[in-house]
């Protein structure tokens, strides 16, 4: 597997670009395609939060009767989420005219919105958007169209990598918006993923479900679930691999290579979550369940003590420990040994002897590794978070302002 | 029943006060003794945090294998948490050495730290502290000793009240520290609660426990569980009531009122809340089950993105409604109408027609009420939280230098 430039046009048969469509009120682009030369096998993971976005609604729906689609259109500035009978109509109106221009079924065009809640949108400019859109894409506007969909994101987050499926290349690629109201079983924010790969939607719908688990759905930012969260991939077949119709060989390569995909994606998120100075990894090891090394490892990734600790580069692991006895995990407080980047600073339970300054030299770092040994059984988790600063709290005062 | 001055000694038989005894870098009050001049009966409820506190674990033991105690020793400035046995030891140390200036048995005094975890207490201070505090307690120590519990409170948090029981006044005062690591069910922060009235120390417990449920277990600064939170009550009996042995009138007018006096301390625990600007209580009605009530006010009140949206006074609903989504609870998303100080600002699921100005004005206040009707049910709840700032960043980053 090789990493290589590019986003989502990385590969093959894939048309994208953004544009500036008037949603966000600073002018910058607001609405973006993806669009796939052939109909491409496509599979959904969407947010588990009971209320669901008109979009994402829509989107759902055909993804999980279809199975195929060729375009999605993708808006930033407003989620067109509770607005009522408008929000559908506008969700299906969107998708009806790129169809219309793309000359393609509606059923075949899905769309996500992400950005202010309870606003309905300005339909007309976003058809116009959706027409200026078609009208411009192109075999490398992938960077474009991860432009446009950036709300509070500071840095574009894409990816791409090739790898062989019995000699032949396979590109998959990839763009992602956080960066707040993240947290797991929402599949994290907007996630667009491509690939050339010929594979059967079943098996792409298992592939991404699988990627996601230990990707998408153990990053955190604060703990919130939006309403319109979704990753979507998109499989054109263009490729000329054998297609991936069982789980052999090939489909195992895939599946490895997309894990890494969205683990390069989820780690871009973290560290970009809204007022973040560094990303933080949580491992967890020693569980007595499952179950329980998520608890812990969900339970000091939310912690806003543990995270504004990490910011100020304190090793104040009590706030560690603390989290721990109250995930709901069954441990023994006694057992407990907790590193930072290495370094032990509890041990059994209680102080370790180390080096202050060489601590907080580590915490420092931009990328900062909580590491917990529970030892009391045989179970691990990692979970991706970043700390939290001030500039968190002046980002979220006045969002809609 | 009437408010009236004072705190744990407004009422006859207990004596106070708080030193400094060196704990408190600064020089600050940070040990505090509460003293009955009779045994007392005694309840408590303690942290469900797995990782206990040392000092905790033994008030516990005592108060729930004797039921009657004489006094309680607190420092803050220091958990004494996770350090191994010496911190048994020292808590042990520290009731033995009171329990000897006292002249009753060590059984009989119970201790309660709050502070930094993982650094062991330098005992020798702390036992100078418990003389000096023993020598120095008088009949209306109580604000002294208040001032010796606070960690990052900014104001003193104080109650009295006194009612009649057949013609007898009884009286009821309290203390409490915040203001950080706050969450329901660690029974909040350290509490300490006297009065004189003659009950058994069955009812006591039970009347403590009831009025926790509603006040102490429904507030909730930042998700966090501390290792070392209490609430402890003592009756002297000193009054002259007739002593409550069965659930009658006097029992139940006892239970209000105790519930009063816990309810005034949670909402100066929320309002005074690391960082707080204002105090925000959340109403929840209309839910399918008292779980499903729970459920989303604690959901509201615990989001980070509706406590930054409160402190920059922006009426974003979307962020409650999406909480309401995640909070794991039944809901129908189409029916919920959501109120910010009585101004519906969310009909139906969607945006009801409001003047921003006015919903503005009303979120500048020192109180925001946050009520949602789920329109699903008949259960209710209520909770209490703030407002997250940058404060709470800037406090949190660097506790511990």
């Amino acid at each position: 597997m090789q990493f290589i430039d590019g986003g989502v046009t990385a590969q093959q048969g894939y048309f994208a670009t953004g544009v500036a469509c008037g949603i966000k009120k600073n002018g910058e682009k607001d609405l973006a395609i993806v669009c796939s030369e052939d109909v491409a096998a496509t599979a959904g993971v969407f947010t588990t939060n009971q209320v669901k976005g008109h979009s994402l609604k829509l989107t759902m729906q055909r993804v999980r009767n279809n199975g195929y689609a060729n375009a999605l259109i993708v808006n930033s500035g407003n989620a067109n989420a509770c607005v009522g009978d408008k929000g559908d109509m506008d969700a299906r109106e969107i998708a009806s005219k790129a169809a219309e221009l793309l000359d393609c079924s509606p059923d075949e065009v899905l769309v996500a919105s992400t950005g202010v809640i309870g606003v309905p949108l300005e339909l007309d400019k976003v058809l116009k958007g959706v027409e200026e859109a078609i009208g411009n894409m192109t075999p490398d506007g992938g960077h474009d169209a991860e432009l446009a969909i950036m709300t509070t994101d500071t840095v574009p987050k894409e990816v791409a990598v090739e790898i062989e499926l019995k000699g032949e290349r396979v590109v998959i690629g990839g763009m992602a918006k956080g960066s707040g109201m993240i947290h797991p079983n929402m599949a994290t924010m907007i996630v667009v993923l491509t690939t050339d790969a010929n594979i059967s939607n079943k098996l792409l719908d298992k592939a991404l479900r699988e990627a996601c688990a230990t990707t998408f759905n153990r990053v955190t930012i604060d703990g919130e679930m939006s309403v319109c969260d979704m990753a979507l991939i998109f499989a054109n077949g263009l490729a000329d691999n054998a297609g991936i119709v069982n789980e052999d060989a090939d489909y195992r390569l895939f599946c490895e290579t997309l894990e890494k995909v969205c683990l390069f994606l989820t780690k871009k998120i973290a560290a970009d979550g809204e007022g973040a100075t560094k990303l933080i990894e949580v491992q967890v090891n020693g569980a007595k369940s499952a179950e329980d090394a998520y608890k812990v490892c969900s339970s000091i990734a939310r912690s806003p003590l543990v995270k504004t600790m990490i910011n100020g580069c304190d090793a104040n692991w009590g706030r560690i420990i603390t989290a721990v006895g109250y995930s709901g995990a069954d441990t023994d407080p006694n057992r407990i040994d907790i590193f930072l980047n290495r370094i032990r600073v509890c041990r059994s339970g209680a102080a370790a002897i180390y080096d202050e300054d060489k601590v907080r030299e580590q915490l420092a770092k931009d990328e900062v590794i909580i590491s917990v040994q529970l030892n009391y059984g045989d179970h691990s988790d990692r979970m991706w978070t970043c700390d939290l600063s001030e500039e968190y709290i002046h980002i979220n005062g006045s969002y809609r302002s």
